[in-house]
């Protein structure tokens, strides 16, 4: 199958959910048979799917916009909807902090508390833990340490990070783990697999004991050791979690090792659960991580460049704040279907972020969201047609002719 | 009549225009009666009117919303349209030095470089020259001075800010002025005065040479010197202005003798041109104007002080940063219909503040421009009902009564 031309049909864009939040029926959910594969591509091991939440279904390969403070940075749950996100990630660790878990209790969790209806996976906070958070101690137990922000003391335990992600009301939980820098040492890497295992064998126990409509990953981390991470894998795939996330990926390996380390971990995972890439990527990581069989991911690369002035297209990448930009009142993207576009010239914005205005910032974050809403859509539909590898390699051709940046 | 139930009931908040930007026919516009009064307050001064301009109708009293940069700050102009803003005001001197004449002009003019398809009302930029530039100097022929950005050298005169209004096809032109300081030396204000005038003069010569279809207001300065007010607005007057404006008040004299001037020059205009009291200001402010029979105005106030956490409701002022809304999951306003209030809570904006996210600026701004556009609604209906002095008062009664702020 060589027709591809309805992948730049941007009019054909549309989420196709079969099912929303008021048509999952409690049953489906508690069977947990949460994941369904509706096609496998025959020339890579690329998969669509759907899965179904408390919170209505999403479809797989999905991308979720980053949410760390209950809020997609610069945009309204109203606008992520009407941007076509399926899901979005929030953050345990920063929620900890602010506003904490009280508040969201009280206001009825993080969906009601944010005003989105759609499912949430939360970050269980370890990667922070590891990055931001100041005298940092690890025990058996689960990990100490002094908040970034005001130097208070805290313990975090596998036990009480999925109470606070259940407290959330999140769809999808991630268990306490350590995420190590790269390069890292293997006997460091070996013993922090054997912490992330046993923090996540205590994750699944404690997430069993508590009666909840929401699903728990497990993440396999190892680094670039191929017998760390199948030691991880094999351990985490004998708890039958819901489903399976690479950590530790994206952390300066260079995109060789990673796409070695998703191939090899990937073909250790259950073909019938979730696979999910943390903190990955670019278009071009994620459609070669799509062929590798990875169903999700997350990344701030779309909201973060927004702030910056980079906008993404099917035609490449712009910067916006760019001289050359200043009497051009094209849109960002010729016929996209996005709020930016539909309303706002790309010397307008390029005005707006010369005078440091917030609508600049608002109008490049909505754009980009809608981008990678409708790369993934598109993907989706691909890999469903069954030429998923056809798609991927013209859109890289012709994302990388006007490549300015990364 | 002292049935006002009706003025607090939000849900009949809807702006009420007859005629939108299809329905000015050009032969309307250009007989330059723009301005019809509908009803005169039988107890006050207070009027409501409609203007009609080549980008349609406004009703008066009205509240012009401030968009220095070409953006109201942190809003869309599809919000600006869905909170029921009638009308926005821009500014010369910051659109001249950013983007430029040239940029705007290519655009198609300033409506359709920021699509706004409403009436703008542009303020000369003769305050900024004289509040932010450097090394001003005044001659007869204009204002020398260097721009506050880049130290780059300007001469704004008369002519050439009528031209540039022109070229933003702005609905209503200010003349370039001279806006003294308060306290001034009544010699100096003399000579002020003398400046202003004679500028007003030469800026209608050249507004009459070219062809448009704008409206060209005179700016009516003095101080708190009546005989220099009056002699200001004589002088406009005799010029027959499209509408005359209170410039050179609310800048530190106080409430007592901003509504004295207010009242001392309202009596010399004409009753059928429009008034306009620059800059101004509070919900207080601008009921106390409108009864003495001021028709526009505008001010940062709602948006300057939403960036501070500040909210306006119609019981008193909120300073939504405060611990006290930590986990109030009330809306800003009960009952309010705007887009923040339908659906965010206090808490959720407390904990964006908190964050330092963007989103709670927008949402606060959101709130802020439609308790305007809904008070400047419900005084219009107020007066055709002319029942407007008790509207005021159970107005501030209310307002007043949980006041936290200013």
């Amino acid at each position: 199958m060589t027709n591809n031309t309805n992948f730049w049909d941007l009019s054909s864009f549309a989420a196709r959910l079969t099912r929303d939040k008021n048509d999952c029926p409690m049953e489906d959910i508690l069977n947990k048979n949460f994941f369904v594969i509706d096609h496998k591509s025959s020339s890579s091991k690329a998969r669509a799917g759907r899965a179904l939440t408390a919170h209505g279904e999403f479809l797989t390969p999905v991308f979720m916009p980053v949410a760390t403070q209950a809020t997609v940075k610069s945009l309204s749950s109203e606008e992520l909807e009407n941007a076509g996100v399926n899901m979005i990630i929030s953050n345990a660790y920063h929620l900890f902090m602010r506003p904490g878990g009280d508040i969201i209790k009280k206001a009825g969790g993080l969906h009601k508390f944010m005003n989105w209806t759609r499912p949430i996976t939360t970050d269980s906070g370890g990667f922070q833990v590891f990055s931001l958070a100041l005298l940092r101690k690890i025990h058996n137990e689960g990990v100490e340490f002094r908040s970034h922000l005001d130097g208070t003391s805290h313990f975090f335990t596998p036990e009480n990070i999925v109470d606070f992600q259940l407290v959330l009301d999140s769809d999808i939980l991630m268990p306490l783990d350590e995420c190590v820098k790269y390069p890292a040492d293997e006997k460091y890497v070996e013993k922090s697999v054997d912490i992330t295992c046993a923090w996540a064998k205590k994750s699944k126990d404690r997430f069993n004991e508590i009666q909840n409509n929401s699903f728990l990953f497990g993440i396999i981390q190892g680094s670039t050791y191929h017998n760390l991470r199948k030691k991880c894998a094999n351990f985490l795939v004998e708890l039958n979690m819901d489903g399976y996330a690479l950590g530790g990926i994206g952390v300066g390996e260079g995109r060789e090792l990673m796409d070695e380390i998703t191939d090899y971990t990937c073909a250790i995972l259950p073909e019938n659960k979730i696979r999910y890439l943390m903190g990955v990527g670019t278009p071009s990581d994620i459609l070669s991580a799509i062929s590798r069989g990875v169903d999700m991911f997350d990344c701030v690369v779309p909201t973060r460049n927004a702030r910056n002035g980079q906008a993404f297209t099917f035609d490449g990448e712009l910067q916006l704040r760019n001289a050359n930009f200043k009497e051009d009142f094209n849109p960002i993207e010729k016929d996209c279907a996005c709020n930016a576009c539909k309303n706002y010239s790309r010397a307008y914005i390029r005005h707006l972020f010369n005078t440091g205005e917030i609508l600049a910032i608002r109008l490049i974050t909505e754009h980009n969201i809608f981008f990678y809403a409708k790369l993934m859509n598109s993907a989706r539909e691909a890999i469903l047609r069954d030429n998923f590898e056809i798609y991927k390699k013209d859109f890289l051709t012709r994302f990388n002719a006007n490549k300015t940046l990364g």
